[in-house]
Formats: structure tokens, C-alpha cells, sequence
């Protein structure tokens, strides 16, 4: 495996978890930039710590972009979205290729600024203190290039096991579908824990009811797992659960169109 | 462990999987009733092939309700919420403990037709063809007196390690978040597929996504765990979503308010 020169911009969830493992993978990281000098800190001094036998002077945190070493082979941009933009503009010239770590985004915003660029999106969600298990995260992966792709796949590689070439058109649906699987269901879990707290009900009886959704889906797929009163139009219980959402009329009127759409989906099948 | 004598009605879903395991711990199940009595048939027959060592001919298939033993320990009705008081009104005198399964019907429903009776709860989705880890299952009881009660912990403790005493209210309460923990998060993950699906995405990428997502509302709680567009405020993100939304309304209106309470859970925080 070829061992790339990188700097990592943003010090955030996905810039933790990507730096750590492409340190861990014996990449070179050069730099660590972040607007808040603190943050970009933070994160070298963990990367240093994870690997006490290099110099952890070969590794700099800077909130300066000016500071940037011109030399690496790969710029990981990991900011918001509307940030991408913002820096590219501020950047001085330098070599190498960039990328960013956007579903969202398409890879032409840095055609104005760069020559050699594309993306690496991983399609997972990250925060920073729970561990990743980055061989097993899809990478979506464009180049500007067939050269620069192969570059980025190479990269990619070093990551995980399932990179896959995929244009703006997939990546952004396919971030749409994650929005979905990740974000959405992930809130009805928070609300349905708000809902036994509340009441004094011990959130963990919930936990083999939770195994079982996510394993069946994977299993069977989410359309034959479905059960509950939507699927069986079991209009009294529904009555009963929106009589004790009166209090929640957000809550109220997403178990109304949940509801809906189960049933509508029931009626296709 | 006392072994009781165990007539089931019903015979969907929870009724073979607890019909299933009363049989494989020992109980010894005198009829299966259904309305339909090829179900009830197709069930004896799938407990009879699991224990080939017992006369079949114990173990009466049945869809009248006068032959139903009178002497058995328990009758477990599975059935719709609706059915179990047509079901009870329609029934001749007979003993034993009389239970329904149901998250959301109150107990009381069996006052007008039985003396001893009570509920066998289990917070679980069950789907016919897909094994369940018995033992894992929360199981709400609630007895006519402390006696009853005392012997449906019993027997609910045969079948499981999670046995509870929970009133009516508590019940409908954790049936309802439930609701919102399986069967919603288990729809979003059907329209996530869907998305992927129809665009010849394959929506196998998404797996290691629905492993994390739910592993990490175990381990650091749904709020903590929560990413994405909505919890940031990424407006230019959803709008790109909802453009591609534009020929489902329904799901489109799902992206919004989702979204919104995504963004007022942040705002709390």
C-alpha cells in the first residue's frame, strides 16, 4: 500500500474518526487545520498520543490555513458544507488533491479553486467518542480524474473494504435514504425514550424491542418486519395512543402521517 | 418450575411464538383455536413436528369454540384487540386463568365473562418466520387478584428473565412507545430502502449505517447519538432533499416535520 502525505481540514466528528484511522492505517498526516486553533489541538494531540514512537513535532495543529504545508498529496476537507466553499476561497496555491467528505456536495465546488480534487464520502454516522468500525463503512468515492479517482479509491482502500466509484446523483440520493435509516429512526428512538421517561418507565425494557427492529430489518427487510396497530388498521388502539399524545400535538401529528404511511404501504403489498 | 395445561386462541404471530416456547419449557398445550381452522391446524402441526415424542393426538386443532377443553390451567387469547370480546361473549362457562396478550386492551375487558383473569404482555414484535430470543422478552403481566397475578408471573417467568407487574396505564404507555421505537424507525428504514431501490441504488450499502444506528442509541442514548443535516440546521442539505422528494408528497411532508422536531429536540438540549 502506497503511504500518502495528508493534511486534514475540520477537527470535527467525521475529521476524528477519518484522521485516527488513517494514522492508525500509517499514513502521514502533516497538518491538522481547524477555524478554532483549540480543536485542531485537541485532535493532534490524541493522534500523537494513539502513536507515542513518532514525533509528534511532524505534526501540526493550526487554525492559520496560510500555515498549511503545500506539499501533501491529500487535502481532507471534513467542514460544513457551506464552509467548503468559504475556505477554498481563502486557500493560498498549493499542490495535491483535494477532497471533501460530503454527501451533499457536489464535487464541481472546487473546480474554481483546484486541479486535481474529488470526494470521499463515508456513509456512516459518526460521533467522536464511539469507535467506528471503518473497514466495514461503503465510501463513496469521485475523482476530477480517472487518475485522481484511482488515487482516491487507493486511499479509500486503505480505509475500508467497500469503496465504490459513485457520481454526484447517487451520492446525494443515497444520502437522502441515510437522512432516513440514520437520522429519522434514530429520532423515533429518542422519542419513544422520552416517552417512557417521562412517565417513570424504565427506558431499558425497550432495549430487546430495539435489537429486534434493526436485526429483522436487516434480516427480512423493513417492509416484511413491520407489525403494530398502522399495519392491522387497528383504528381503536391508534385512537387510544393519540389520546395520550394530546399534550404533544408535534408528536401527535407525526404518529397521524406514520401511521398514514404504513397503511398506504400495507395497501401496495 | 410448576408445567400447566394451556389452551391458545388464536393463532397468528405471538401465538406461535409463545405457543412455541410454552411447549418447548414443558407446558403441556391442550388446543389451538382460531376462526380459521387451517391456521389453528398449521400451528399443532408445526408444535407436533417440533416434539415428535408426544401423541400428537393430545393436541386438538380446532375453529369451534365449544370444543375448547374447560380444564386447562391458562387460555391465552391472541387475538385482534376487537375480536377478544366477541370471542368471550361468545363462549361457553368454563375455568382456568384467562389472559390476552395485547399492549393496549385493559384488563378489565374479561370482568363481565370470567372470574380469574388477567395479561400476558410481551414488548416484543413478533413476526411468524422470524426466531425470537424468548428469554430477552420484557413480559408486562397485571392479575384479576394477587393470586392470579402470582401464577401469570409464574408463568410468563417460564418463558422469560424480564417479568414486570405494570398496571393498565403504564402498559398502554410503553405499548405506545413501542409503537414508535419498532414499527416507525422500522418504516424509516423502509422508505431509506425504497429510495435506494428505485434508483438501482443497492440498498445493501445502508447496512453497516442500520447497525451503527442502532447500536449507538443503546450504548450513548438516541439523543446523544443524533447527526446529521437536521440537528445542524443545514438548510441548503434538506432543501437539496426535499427537491428530490418532489414527487412524494407524503414522504416529503414525512422529510419536514421530522426535521422540525429533530431541530426542537436540539434546541432543548
Amino acid at each position: 500500500m502506497d503511504s500518502y502525505r495528508i493534511a486534514i481540514l475540520g477537527a470535527g466528528n467525521v475529521a476524528t474518526h477519518i484522521a485516527r484511522h488513517l494514522h492508525f492505517k500509517g499514513h502521514r498526516l502533516c497538518a491538522v487545520w481547524s477555524p478554532t486553533e483549540a480543536h485542531s489541538r485537541r485532535l493532534v494531540e490524541e493522534l500523537v498520543a494513539g502513536c507515542p514512537s513518532e514525533p509528534g513535532g511532524g505534526l501540526l495543529a493550526t487554525a492559520d490555513l496560510n500555515e498549511l504545508p503545500g506539499d501533501a498529496d491529500f487535502y481532507i476537507m471534513t467542514l460544513a458544507d457551506r464552509a467548503v466553499s468559504e475556505v477554498l476561497a481563502a486557500l493560498p496555491e498549493c499542490g495535491g488533491i483535494w477532497l471533501h467528505t460530503a454527501g451533499a456536495l457536489p464535487m464541481e465546488v472546487f473546480e474554481a479553486y483546484r486541479d486535481a480534487f474529488g470526494v470521499l464520502y463515508p456513509l456512516q454516522s459518526m460521533s467522536r467518542e464511539v469507535a467506528i468500525d471503518m473497514e466495514t463503512v461503503p465510501f463513496l468515492v469521485e475523482g476530477s480524474s480517472p487518475e485522481v479517482a484511482e488515487k482516491i479509491v487507493q486511499l479509500a482502500g486503505s480505509l475500508s473494504n467497500r469503496v465504490r466509484l459513485s457520481n454526484w446523483s447517487q451520492r446525494l440520493r443515497i444520502h437522502l435514504a441515510a437522512v432516513f435509516a440514520n437520522n429519522f429512526s434514530n429520532h423515533m428512538l429518542h422519542i419513544a425514550k422520552e416517552l417512557c421517561s417521562r412517565e417513570g418507565l424504565d427506558p431499558e425494557w425497550l432495549v430487546p424491542l430495539l435489537e429486534e427492529t434493526f436485526r429483522k430489518a436487516v434480516s427480512v427487510g423493513p417492509a416484511a418486519a413491520q407489525t403494530g396497530p398502522a399495519l392491522r388498521d387497528d383504528r381503536e388502539t391508534m385512537e387510544k395512543h393519540l389520546a395520550l399524545l394530546k399534550d404533544d400535538s408535534e408528536w401527535a401529528k407525526l404518529y397521524t402521517f406514520i401511521s398514514r404511511d404504513i397503511a398506504a404501504m400495507a395497501k401496495r403489498k
